[in-house]
């Protein structure tokens, strides 16, 4: 299903197949939480920016407006009109982050929803038979993800959980794509490494879970209030035990310099908030770093976001327009600023696949860094993960 | 410019020639406020959902971004990306809903901006040169529109006054149009009848606006309070005095049943915020009356909104999944219902010029009244009239 086109030093340009088309990597998901981007924007609109695969939520969506009815509706791709490939986070990350009161079991995780507070349970077969029901290309297996600052001995406890969460998911998957009424049977599960920053256990998970022959393979637990010297360490530390010919997915992930770097040592996937999130606030991606188009610089400024850019909004509309609408809180503001930021990851991906081919990743790496050297640090003090 | 190609009864249809285009009548203009359609409606939308005119408000942009920044930008049209004709308010109805504080004076009106409450001053010259640096395909006459409710005597004293400001307006746009640097040279003047729900006044004040050989003449102070029943006599009364050979324009109004009615009495031109407004409330439009997706009875609905409907909400979603996105208040629900909203009215009003064209106008009307007679009343309860 994965197949390594290219490599250029540790980046590599692959491609991954799914039953829903084929994905060229290293991509970013766009990031569609409830089944629908953040801003208006719509399935009709991913063409025009370069979408290739969508992330939606298991837990949201188990909630709202239920598993069941997206399965009743044919599943999630029939439920948003969606021919991409999508993937579905398994609901553990919302779980831990998100949901009031939780008490972890061996068997799953005591929760109350965050919209009414009424009690649920959800452990590795429950994620699964939700995200069957949602019929994903790939689900997500079902995980614990410990805080950045716990401590070794609830990491390895956690860790060593997880494994077993783990291998409940891959039964119960294979028991769910076997079923005669499976909204897809060709679902893939990727498995999730954890372990904090401790090397020792990262690493030996990292062997652990490589034995499952699972279809791919997540790092999860970064970008959650680590350093992102810390991050590429454990990158550098783990994707080396994961198995080379399965795509390796960085969770939460993250500024243009961390998916640069992200990709300069081995990782394929990538799928993030900040594009949605920054348009909401007027935070605007360009080759020269972000700009802010509340400044009042931009009010007379009738040149796109960024010359060149083929994106919805740059094709049609001003800096000066934009900015206008972004001041009068009119809707289609933040819906041409999130349809540029999209394009802008899209097509970053792209220009990254691009360099790997031909053999000059280094040099786009290098300046797309020094162009975000100075505004990174905003984005370090927000979370980079969908909640 | 105006050519009426075909009557039935007093319906016209006619086609009205602008420097914009050429509009097809009777016409549904789409409102957008401060230059841009509620919803996030870009005017690249604006073809799949049919709209041949925008509508936009003098008195909004006056305030954001400012008429002058807009004329630096090189008018609405450039600046918002619109290739269609644009009709602008006058700002005067604004003034006397929006503003605080107003004083009416000879010269024209003192308020404080409903923003940040700062003082302004807008009279006949005013608005036209504002409505100048815009640049819009139409202009609209500052006018007063008294309360449904006022006395007689305050309703001809305003009636008067108005038509002295009618005469300054044709004036100062004559004027304008004759400079240099102006944005739409060409563009045209729509003068307003006012008299509230008295006959007499309403009838001298038509035949004094008359001779002035106006571009076109609106029927203003509708759908201010009075009931349908008073609005329809009021025009029965007023459009045989205003010339056949100029487009008659109802302003604010209405509802499907409304606009059937005016048309049925030799309206031409209507702009209502109902489609934008309901959308926000779920309330959707169909040729069986409206109906409210938040309904639990959609809720595994894989229909469209309404069947055989062309808009881009109906191509690809369901009425399940909009019903889904507006309940979880994602921007895309709203967006969607807007969009087949803007679809159906603009639909509907070419509905009307075929079966005019085809001599059974009187059909379409009674099968459309029908269909909206049992929740018409919701509407009348709420101002129609962008504010």
């Amino acid at each position: 299903m994965y197949k390594i086109l290219k490599k250029d030093g540790s980046a590599k340009r692959a491609e991954f197949q799914t039953v829903h088309g084929v994905i060229q990597t290293p991509v970013f998901m766009n990031v569609a939480t409830v089944a629908a981007i953040k801003g208006g924007v719509s399935t009709e609109d991913l063409e025009g920016i370069g979408t290739q695969v969508v992330l939606s939520n298991t837990y949201h969506l188990h909630l709202r407006p239920g598993d069941d009815v997206v399965y009743r509706m044919g599943g999630l791709h029939k439920f948003m009109s969606c021919n991409k490939p999508i993937l579905t986070d398994s609901g553990g990350f919302q779980v831990f982050s998100l949901a009031k009161t939780r008490r972890i079991k061996e068997e799953g995780v005591y929760f109350h929803s965050h919209i009414d507070g009424h009690k649920l349970f959800m452990g590795p077969e429950e994620s699964m038979r939700i995200q069957s029901h949602l019929g994903s290309t790939i689900a997500m297996a079902f995980d614990e993800c410990p805080s950045a600052k716990a401590e070794h001995e609830y990491v390895q406890m956690s860790v060593d959980r997880t494994t077993r969460w783990l291998k409940r998911c891959k039964a119960e998957m294979d028991r769910l794509n076997g079923l005669e009424y499976t909204v897809n049977p060709h679902q893939m599960l990727f498995g999730i490494n954890q372990g904090a920053i401790f090397d020792d256990i990262r690493i030996e998970h990292a062997k652990v879970i490589s034995d499952l022959d699972l279809d791919g393979y997540a790092v999860g637990g970064l970008a959650v209030g680590e350093t992102h010297e810390e991050m590429y360490h454990v990158l550098e530390t783990v994707v080396p035990y994961l198995p080379e010919n399965k795509p390796t997915y960085l969770m939460g992930v993250g500024t243009p310099a961390n998916i640069l770097e992200a990709v300069d040592r081995g990782v394929d996937f990538f799928d993030c908030v900040y594009p949605t999130r920054n348009a909401r606030h007027g935070q605007l991606y360009t080759h020269k770093g972000k700009l802010n188009i509340k400044n009042a610089r931009y009010a007379e400024d009738m040149s796109p976001i960024e010359e060149g850019c083929g994106c919805p909004a740059c094709r049609s509309y001003s800096r000066a327009y934009i900015r206008h609408l972004i001041k009068a809180e009119e809707m289609l503001g933040l819906r041409l600023c999130v349809l540029h930021n999209l394009w802008f990851y899209n097509h970053l991906m792209e220009e990254i696949r691009e360099a790997i081919d031909e053999d000059r990743f280094d040099a786009l790496r290098e300046e797309i860094i020094e162009a975000y050297s100075e505004n990174d640090q905003a984005d370090r003090d927000s979370s980079s993960h969908e909640v």
